[in-house]
């Protein structure tokens, strides 16, 4: 198989923090990174081959895009799946546009993995007050209301504590809905899993935890049972076995009474699974770019113990500069990624840092204890 | 010290496969590379911010370069390490160019090794047959006959074997020259340090292997005692005491009967320290960006035995496929490297592998076999 065909190059729809992480890891393989991205310098800009800066669904811009690379995936779920088939049908998209079809709207996503036989929470569609009071009846109180469609980092989720709550809640949702059980975890579990057109495989489980339903930091290996984990790792084969296309997928799961459930999947390297880059033998975006490409997928061992940490904005629409980073790289098993992004909101993910180490205890704890010395100063 | 001053950026003198692996390391800490290269589209070129196409001494490419950028290292040693301080008397060049100026001329630089107590093989000054014949009679047959300056990869070096054989050395040899004792060593071993304003840092030991005068391999940790490993060690931090400016140097040793002699200085990251990228906490890399920034240094454990061989070209000038890599890529603890060059001449370093594990005799093995899959086909 020739590797350096003079040379392969991927094309990205999409240039943000995770296509920046895969032309890092692409590069050793003597793989480029063509990506497109309506805004002008995104952050994978600097490490990537070329930018192609046009919206997302623009026919001309992925045109380019398809003309300039041997195939085509995906750092965001916001490009039309079905376009790229439309424009060239010939051209690999990685994953599948069905996959992403059918990933997209999380009802459909359900039905799918219900219909293999894989263990989600309790879901049903609804589209008025008196279908949502069905549900509660059917599923309890508190349940999730959530959009069908463009969730994202838990944008478009409600949670709805009783009949009362459930107009405002309608009001709020945007598009088709869904009413789901609600799951009072004991864990959330993250499974990091890739497939090439012979090869499925899965990464050791990670424990993630979420405030204001962004991801804050992650534990790998999750501290749970090793029954658990069993589960966890063979749900999300079973999960990778109904996805169509190659690549890396981030499986989202529940932990509850010693069972598993799948929350949601995205059809791309995950932020929990950052921790693979430093903590893996193989990270998630070179795993990525092996999948894609239909090259070997690389071992998934556990070389460290790792705790990750995202480095979220904190204010509003404003330059960022962050400080404090000199003590953190003083620090002995501690890997700073930083975005490259020059603006800071709420919530926005301008990095991560994950600390290597061996007791996953000490490790979080440590880990955790270096957020205080980052400092954002505009 | 702010990180993310919009971004740091720094210059590179050189794009090849180093300034390439600068890149892929820089871009986590949030760093970006412009480099200058003559030749359009040089290796670095995919995961940089730009190329400034432009002679290694061109005015102003140069002063373009240090507009661009925050500091200014190197990839290669040909450029004129005069010529940015009088374009810019106060840009931050990084090794210093007095230090440059002193390695590049291997007389100086073991004269100057010489003067701190560092132990060098003997050397002199030689102009004439005659100055080489009384070489001969105080060092004794082979001696080595060296250009003093503008030698890469053994190229400028000659072995004499006897009296007859000088005046055919003296033809084939450029420039001022010199004699040095030819050392029948135990070992050839590197060391890799690094040095920022507060801090100097040494990597464990590594035993090279060459072959031609070309790196062929090298295994780390070195397979010797470790008395001798102690003694390369101190012997590499007096090195670094004698050099003027931040960044990461390669020190070339020989072991001889329990003893250790400097060969030669990189004034860069070297080809003797790419294990580092799988092999330790910090890659050389990643620690030189650090050094030339001045941030804190990284760790330099050993993280695994760590087995580099370079892919050099085989045949004269022809357009380059590597074919081979899959089962390469399919094996556990085996990290490609391939610096996207499209041209392959006889002894081009083209790419390298790394294999890490445990034991080194096993790694070595293991690893040189895997050179038998590889194979260029025009």
């Amino acid at each position: 198989m020739p590797l350096t065909d003079n040379p392969k190059t991927v094309g990205v729809i999409g240039g943000g923090q995770l296509c920046r992480m895969m032309a890092e890891s692409a590069s050793p393989l003597g793989v480029e990174i063509v990506f497109l991205d309506p805004a002008p310098n995104a952050p994978a800009r600097p490490v990537s081959r070329d930018q192609i800066v046009a919206e997302f669904d623009d026919p001309s811009g992925l045109r380019e895009l398809i003309d300039r690379t041997d195939c085509i995936t995906y750092d965001i779920e916001l490009a039309d799946p079905e376009m790229i088939s439309s424009i060239d049908p010939n051209v690999p998209v990685h994953p599948a546009p069905e996959t992403l079809h059918m990933i997209e709207d999380k009802r459909r996503q359900k039905n799918r993995l219900q219909k293999h036989d894989i263990p989600v929470p309790r879901f049903r569609s609804v589209d008025s007050v008196a279908d949502v009071q069905s549900a509660g009846e059917e599923f309890g109180y508190p349940l999730m209301l959530k959009s069908r469609t463009g969730g994202y980092d838990g944008r478009g989720n409600l949670r709805v504590d009783s009949e009362t709550g459930i107009e405002n809640a309608l009001d709020e949702l945007e598009g088709s809905l869904m009413a789901e059980e609600f799951i009072s975890y004991d864990r959330e579990l993250s499974v990091i899993g890739a497939k090439n057109s012979t090869e499925t495989t899965v990464y050791p489980v990670t424990e993630t935890v979420h405030e204001e339903q962004i991801l804050r930091h992650s534990v790998t290996p999750a501290r749970t049972t090793d029954e658990i984990k069993q589960q966890a790792r063979s749900v999300a084969k079973s999960v990778l076995a109904v996805m169509d296309g190659h690549g890396v997928y981030g499986i989202e799961l529940f932990e509850r009474e010693g069972d598993i459930l799948v929350n949601e999947i995205a059809p791309r390297p995950h932020n929990s699974g950052h921790w693979t880059i430093e903590g893996a033998t193989t990270s998630q975006f070179e795993q990525h770019i092996r999948a894609v490409l239909d090259l070997p997928l690389g071992s998934t061992n556990l070389e460290h113990t790792s705790v990750t940490v995202n480095i979220l904005g904190e204010k509003g629409e404003r330059p960022v500069r962050l400080e404090g980073v000199g003590p953190l790289l003083e620090e002995d098993g501690v890997h700073l990624h930083w975005y490259g992004k020059d603006t800071e909101w709420a919530l926005r993910k301008l990095g991560h840092y994950t600390v290597t180490g061996t007791d996953p205890d000490q490790v979080e704890e440590r880990a955790l204890n270096f957020s205080n010395f980052l400092r954002f100063q505009p």
